[in-house]
C-alpha cells in the first residue's frame, strides 16, 4: 500500500474542525433544502452526519435563510458553512447567526467595500472564509482577457484555467490586504483537466488549504465517476484538504462517494473495505450474490477491516491473504482466512453467517 | 476542454478491433456465465453489446468451455478473448475454436514448453496474446525476491510493483524469443498506487499496448469509484489502450463505468453527456427530479450532445452556455439555451417535454 506525501497547507479551523495543516482530508456536503425550513434542513443534516459528513454548507440566498443558521446549529453536531452569492448582507447575517465559515464567490460580489465588510465581520467572529471559484460564474472578462477567435480546445482549456486561478488570486489579494489569512480556496470546473490544473497551480502559489470538487458533475453514478477521477488525481499528488462530490441527487450519496474516494486513495478509512473479485466463469459459487449480501451487512459495521469475498482458486487465496479476513468459496465448501492463515472450513450454505459472525467478533489488527 | 497526448503503442488486432497504435481506447468486459452454457453466455454478451461493449473475455477453465467459443462467436458481433489459467490445453482448444485472442496469466502457467505451444498456435492463427499480470496470482517468489522483515507500507508497495513488472517482462521476453510480438499487457492490483506505478513503468519499458484495470475492486459503486481513480489517472497521462472495470455485479455495469471514465477524461463520447448542478437551497425548481427524468430519457439517445439541467441563476447560465443545449430553471418559468443563445422560454410544467423534443430534433454540432 503506497502513501501520499501531502502538501503542507496553512490550517483553518471551521468550528472544531481543522482543515489543512496535516489534518485528515475532511468530508463535506451541501444541503438541498430551503435553509429557512429549519426542520427539513436539520433532518437532512442528521442523515448526512450519520454517514460521515463532517462539515455542512447551507445556502443563504436571503436574510431568512441566513437567520436560520443559529437555529440549525443548535440542533446539529457539525460546523456550518454559509454559502453566499450576490448579496453581502446575507454573509453578515450568517456570521451574526454563528456560521462557522462563509463561502464567497469572487464572480458575483464585485464591490470591494462589500467584501471588506464581510472580511471585517469574519475577522471579529474569528471564522475563516472560503473563496469559491466556479467556472460557471467567473468574474466578467476584462480587457485583454478575451478568448482568441478560433482557439483550439487546448487553448480554450488553458484560458479557462487562467481565468479561474486569476479570479482566486485577486480575491486572495484583497483579503490579504485586509490582513485576513484564514482562507480556504476552491477552484471547480466540469472539465476535470481544467479543475486539476487550476488546483495544481494554486497549490504552488499560495499556502492556503484547498477544497476539491468537480462542478455540475451530474447524477449519482456519472457524477461520482467524474468526481473520483478529478479529485482522486489531486489527492494522489498530495493536493487537497477537504472534498465535496457535487451530485444531482440525495446529498447522502455525495458523502458515500467522498468516503469511497478517500478509501481508494488510502487517505482515510471509514468502516470496512470489501475486496471482491468480479465473478466469472471460474467462480463455482454465487459470488455476486454473496458479495452483495456481505456489503449489505457491512453497512452496520464501523470496523476498518479489509474483507475479501473471492469465488475461485485462481486469484482468491492470493488476494484473501492480504485481507484481514476473507472467504474463498468453492463448490459446496469454502475456507475462511484470517490474516493469511486458513482459519476454518465452512459449508456453502453457511458462508454468509459464519463470515459475518467472525467479522463481528474479531479485533481490528494494528496497522503499521 | 483539455486534450491528452496519448502514448504511442504498437497496435494489435483482436478480430476486427484495433487496440493500441492510436486507436480509440477500447471498452471490454468479461462474462459471468459458464462459458459452456452457450445460450446464457450469448445472451449476456448481447446485453453487453447493447451498452457499448467492444470486446468480450470468456473464461476457459476446461475443454468444454474452450470448445464453446466457436458456437458463441457464430452468434455475436464482437471479438472474443479466451481467459486461460493453469492448463495450456484450454488455450490450444480455444484457439482451435476461433478465439480472437488468448489471455495468459504468467503466474500460473509456469512450464516454458507449454507456453511455447500456445505461442506457436497463436502465431499460426494470427491472433495476439494478452499477458495478464495480477497481484493476486503472481509467480512464486524466487531467491532474493523475499520481502524484507518489517518493511514499511511504502517499501511493500514498491516490492509489489517490482514483482508485477518483473512477471510481465519475463513473459514478454519468452514471447519475444519466439519472435512473437502481437502482445498486449495488463498489470492489475487492488491498490491503485501500485497499479498506476506498474503501468507507468511498463509503458516506458516496452512498445506494447496496455489493458488497464483495478483488480477485485468490489461491488458496483465502490468498485467504479476505485477503478475510475486508478484507470482515469493513467488515461489522463496518455497511458492505456483498452480498459475493463472489474466489478462484483452485472457486467453491464462494468461497461457503463468504462464509458463514464472515457467520457470524463474526454477520450471518447458515447451518447449524451448530462451536466447537472447539485441542487441546493438556491434551486427554485425540483432540479434533482428533472435531472433524473432527463437522464432516464437520454438512455434512448445516441447523440453525443452535451446537455445541461441547471436549477439556479448563479451557475446555471454560465454553465449552460458551454452545453449544446440546456435548461436553466426558475420559479414557474425556465429558459432553453442552444449553444450559448437563449432559444425559448418554457413553462415549468413543460420543462421535460420541451427540452426532450428539442434534443431529439437537434443536430450534433461539429466539434473542433
Amino acid at each position: 500500500m503506497m502513501e501520499v506525501q501531502r502538501r503542507q497547507s496553512r490550517p483553518v479551523f471551521v468550528g472544531g474542525l481543522q482543515i489543512g495543516g496535516g489534518a485528515p482530508v475532511a468530508v463535506q456536503s451541501m444541503t438541498t433544502t430551503d435553509t429557512a425550513d429549519v426542520d427539513a434542513t436539520v433532518s437532512q443534516i442528521h442523515r448526512l452526519e450519520d454517514v460521515g459528513c463532517e462539515l455542512i454548507r447551507v445556502s443563504c440566498l436571503n436574510i431568512n435563510q441566513a437567520n436560520a443558521i443559529s437555529k440549525i446549529k443548535a440542533r446539529i453536531s457539525i460546523p456550518v458553512v454559509a454559502d453566499i452569492h450576490f448579496d453581502f448582507k446575507n454573509a453578515l447575517a450568517a456570521i451574526d447567526n454563528g456560521a462557522d465559515m462563509v463561502r464567497l464567490n469572487p464572480g458575483n460580489i464585485r464591490v470591494r467595500e462589500r467584501i471588506e465588510a464581510v472580511v471585517l465581520a469574519a475577522k471579529s467572529a474569528h471564522i475563516p472564509i472560503r473563496i469559491g471559484v466556479n467556472e460557471g460564474s467567473l468574474p466578467p472578462l476584462t480587457g485583454g482577457d478575451e478568448m482568441p477567435e478560433g482557439a483550439t480546445p487546448k487553448l480554450r482549456g488553458e484560458f479557462l484555467v487562467n481565468r479561474m486561478v486569476k479570479a482566486g488570486l485577486e480575491e486572495i489579494q484583497l483579503l490579504e490586504e485586509l490582513d485576513f489569512h484564514d482562507i480556504k480556496i476552491s477552484l471547480k470546473a466540469f472539465d476535470i483537466y481544467a479543475m486539476i490544473e487550476a488546483n495544481r497551480r494554486m497549490a504552488q502559489l499560495v499556502p492556503y488549504p484547498l477544497h476539491l470538487g468537480v462542478t455540475e458533475a451530474g447524477t449519482v453514478f456519472p457524477g461520482s465517476v467524474r468526481s473520483a477521477i478529478g479529485i482522486g488525481a489531486l489527492l494522489m499528488e498530495g493536493i487537497g484538504d477537504t472534498l465535496r462530490v457535487s451530485l444531482s441527487g440525495d446529498p447522502v450519496e455525495e458523502i458515500k462517494a467522498c468516503w469511497e474516494i478517500l478509501r481508494s486513495t488510502n487517505l482515510r478509512q471509514k468502516g470496512p473495505t470489501l475486496v471482491a473479485c468480479p465473478s466469472c466463469g471460474r467462480a463455482q459459487i454465487d459470488l455476486i450474490g454473496l458479495a452483495q449480501q456481505v456489503e449489505e451487512r457491512l453497512k452496520q459495521l464501523d470496523k476498518p477491516l479489509k474483507i475479501a469475498v473471492m469465488g475461485c482458486v485462481v486469484n482468491g487465496p492470493g488476494e484473501a491473504k492480504d485481507a484481514d479476513i476473507g472467504i474463498a468459496g468453492g463448490k459446496g465448501k469454502g475456507v475462511i482466512f484470517k490474516q493469511g492463515k486458513i482459519y476454518k472450513t465452512v459449508d456453502e450454505k453457511d458462508f454468509l453467517e459464519v463470515l459475518m459472525s467472525e467479522i463481528e467478533t474479531m479485533e481490528v489488527p494494528a496497522r503499521d
